[in-house]
């Protein structure tokens, strides 16, 4: 570990972090809140924070662990920080609750501690929901492309940070690559934002959903989420956006310079819309009684499978209510994420793609021991360590849930509270299935042992579960 | 396929079937319970199935895909043909019931439909544990015994039947170590019968929980099951048995050889004990308030995680009222199952400790992406091919589950309920959590399709999982 070159490079990040609180300053400025002042201090102590990043270490040579160091860092320095307003606004007398919405919201996972949102002040939700906007697309990521790559080498923390089990290289060059990345995200967040104050939602609100949508976040203002804005339009607006954002966004740099035939043939997107539809109709013929009439049965359907799918976890109706199979499908979709490269969690469309062809080749190959079998994505053979490393991070994955299982096994929950909690929060979408943790409920009433655990799921879910991990490992704690 | 080999072979196998139920007929005259016909009638559609066998294909040569379609379509059989006596003696009226309890009894799962055992006819009850003891082993194993091996290679259906994931050869020659293994169960089985005997059981009941206990089943013939016998000798007696059965039988063999040192090394014996030490310890501590005193504590947390970890499924208590984290860790215990080479479910201790081992080499990897890192077993590497198997085979068997939870989903059951139910079959446990079918309950209220769901899941469990989810290939049917 070069210790000195991590805290240099923190360091400078949270320069980053003082800047992410001019915005929420300015909210609170103009709905005269009294909120300032906890910005400002916040704002304050990210400075103080970055006073090490003035010191350049000798040795800027960087090791892969150095790289995930920084990460998670960085990602555990923001939520401690940026946990302040919260606790300094009073808007959540508890810190650990305030620790557990930021960690939330940075990792855009979108569980909530509050029982009653609409009495929170205006801008410390806007920050709240701007965390989502951040954490979307990764801070660190950012971060980059606004210093000198040639300081040192980006691309470990890149990698470390990057959705997806392959980071696809857009351009030549890492830094224009990001840029490319960042200006398609800021225009989608802006183009959502402008549908859906056409859809009439007010100024604020159309900008604080469309920073959940994009980062697939999840937070609302409102406590019956999207469920609140009655309006078709709107529900439709944000189904397209969620899945909008759970697409690769190489998709989107391929449109641009008219690629258009690798779109056609991209394996994954083709899954991805295979599944969306699939589990729609499926859920639609479900709750098809129960709802009324056949477009509210097909907008509650799609809405929820995009919610889950793009692990954003905005809801429009409780679906702890509906039947077992419909409650299945969500669950299970929970695990699947989106697309690679997209600002969704979840195992990742890819992934899971390949695991699936994985099992199926096991079972051939039990049937022909002999037969060489390979998996094939985009018509090309997917190389085999990249199998091999798509299986291995699921056992890890897996592992790593039932541990995080039994730690919240502690608490006052049941099985179906307890498991749907680990897979909500390692998957980063929001809700869980039961009564507590449900759309309708929050994760207020759980021990602060329960919250600790949970954020660090969250926390390892958003960064692809090594650099988290690695932190329990003895040697990495060595110095080289 | 060799689809004449495989009538021939197979239709062998059921004169097997024939002389199983012997046992069961001679019960039925000792206690003049008028069940005899159902027996005979059985035994005679075993024997009109056995006719295809005495005609001797040409061809006798047998691919990998030939064996595994043996050995599905014999335990399909013995389930189908098994399940009549039930059905015949009227102690059952439901057939899918019937052939639901059978596969449970061969599968030795030992979940039941049944709602009132204690008023089931003794010669029905004794065929019903029987099974267990039956499956524990391999019918096909013991048949290949039998019958000359010089008839056609036999190792592919040795290998598709017996549990774990490499198959340890004894001595040189393969029939001769199957007559080692039968005569080690004979013997151990015999042991415990005698054992029971001693505290003061009846003979009956201490037959039929002997086979229970030797198969790994858990069938009783008691509603409170082991709950029955409140004498402490006789709950650590069956405890010691499960925990014996649920060892790789090759250890004992190692033991009558005295190659002792061999047994001190091997390292899954030390992780199964850790495993069960580890659980008892805390779950003794977790349920000490609401039992009468530490030995009675002890003792139930003992024989449950023996009786979860060896797959055996016997109860004392309704673990069901313990506290979340004792359900937890009896869940989780769930997957782990017996040894390799044992008569127990699940995924077996080798194949856990290889894919925890993966998961922390994935870690290291992260942080290390150049250092080669390697898997040990009993300090020996193990092979990447075998690693690349085992994690591929842990692939499949989430893939089934999820595959299964889907369609039991469209039963009126909650997620913990279906979730259990999913596990506990897959595993060949028996009881699940919840009140449904948690060990106060049963399956009976299961709807049809659910039944034949987690049929097959018992099924797809007991063979690992390869040679019955091939009859979902549609290019195994095609003629070679």
């Amino acid at each position: 570990m070069n210790f000195k070159l991590i805290s240099y490079l923190t360091a400078r990040i949270m320069l980053i972090g003082a800047a992410m609180l001019v915005p929420p300053l300015m909210v609170s400025f103009i709905y005269h809140d009294g909120c300032h002042i906890p910005f400002l201090i916040t704002m304050a102590v990210f400075l103080l924070l970055s006073i090490p990043g003035f010191i350049k270490p000798k040795k800027m040579h960087m090791f892969a662990k150095d790289g995930l160091m920084i990460v998670v860092l960085a990602w555990i320095a923001f939520s401690v920080v940026g946990a302040l307003p919260f606790y300094l606004s009073r808007e959540i007398p508890s810190y650990i609750d305030c620790l557990f919405e930021t960690v939330s919201g940075f990792t855009t996972t979108g569980s909530s501690i509050l029982t009653e949102i609409e009495h929170i002040s205006k801008s410390v939700l806007f920050w709240r929901s701007f965390t989502h906007w951040i954490g979307g697309m990764g801070v660190l990521v950012f971060a980059m492309a606004i210093f000198s790559g040639r300081e040192a080498k980006t691309t470990h923390i890149m990698r470390a940070e990057m959705p997806g089990p392959t980071l696809g290289k857009l351009a030549s060059k890492w830094q224009f690559s990001v840029r490319i990345l960042y200006g398609m995200y800021a225009f989608l967040t802006f183009f959502e934002f402008l549908m859906l104050l056409f859809g009439g939602m007010s100024v604020y609100d159309s900008l604080v959903h469309a920073f959940g949508t994009a980062g697939t976040g999840g937070f609302s203002v409102k406590n019956a989420s999207i469920g609140y804005y009655q309006s078709p339009y709107i529900q439709y607006t944000i189904t397209a956006f969620m899945l909008m954002f759970g697409i690769n966004f190489n998709i989107y740099y391929l449109l641009l310079v008219k690629k258009f035939s690798k779109v056609r043939n991209n394996s994954e997107l083709k899954t991805y819309f295979a599944i969306i539809i699939t589990a729609t109709v499926v859920i639609m013929l479900n709750i098809y009684k129960m709802s009324g009439g056949a477009e509210l049965a097909f907008r509650r359907a799609l809405f929820h499978v995009s919610s889950a799918v793009t692990t954003t976890g905005y809801a429009t109706a409780d679906f702890n209510m509906w039947p077992q199979l419909s409650k299945t499908i969500i669950f299970i979709l929970m695990f699947v994420g989106g697309c690679a490269g997209s600002t969704g969690g979840g195992l990742k469309v890819l992934r899971v793609s390949v695991l699936v062809k994985s099992a199926f080749s096991a079972i051939r190959k039990s049937v022909s021991p002999k037969r060489v079998l390979t998996i094939k994505n985009d018509s090309r053979t997917v190389d085999e360590d990249e199998v091999y490393g798509v299986i291995t991070y699921f056992v890890c994955y897996i592992v790593f849930m039932f541990a995080s299982l039994i730690v919240l096994s502690l608490d006052k929950i049941d099985l179906e509270t307890a498991i749907t909690a680990v897979v909500t929060t390692v998957n980063n979408i929001g809700p869980g299935l039961g009564k507590m943790i449900g759309p309708a409920g929050n994760f207020h009433d759980m021990s602060v042992l329960s919250k600790i655990v949970l954020s660090i799921d969250m926390l390892a879910g958003r960064l692809e579960l090594y650099p988290v991990l690695m932190l329990f490992m003895p040697e990495v704690w060595k110095r080289s």
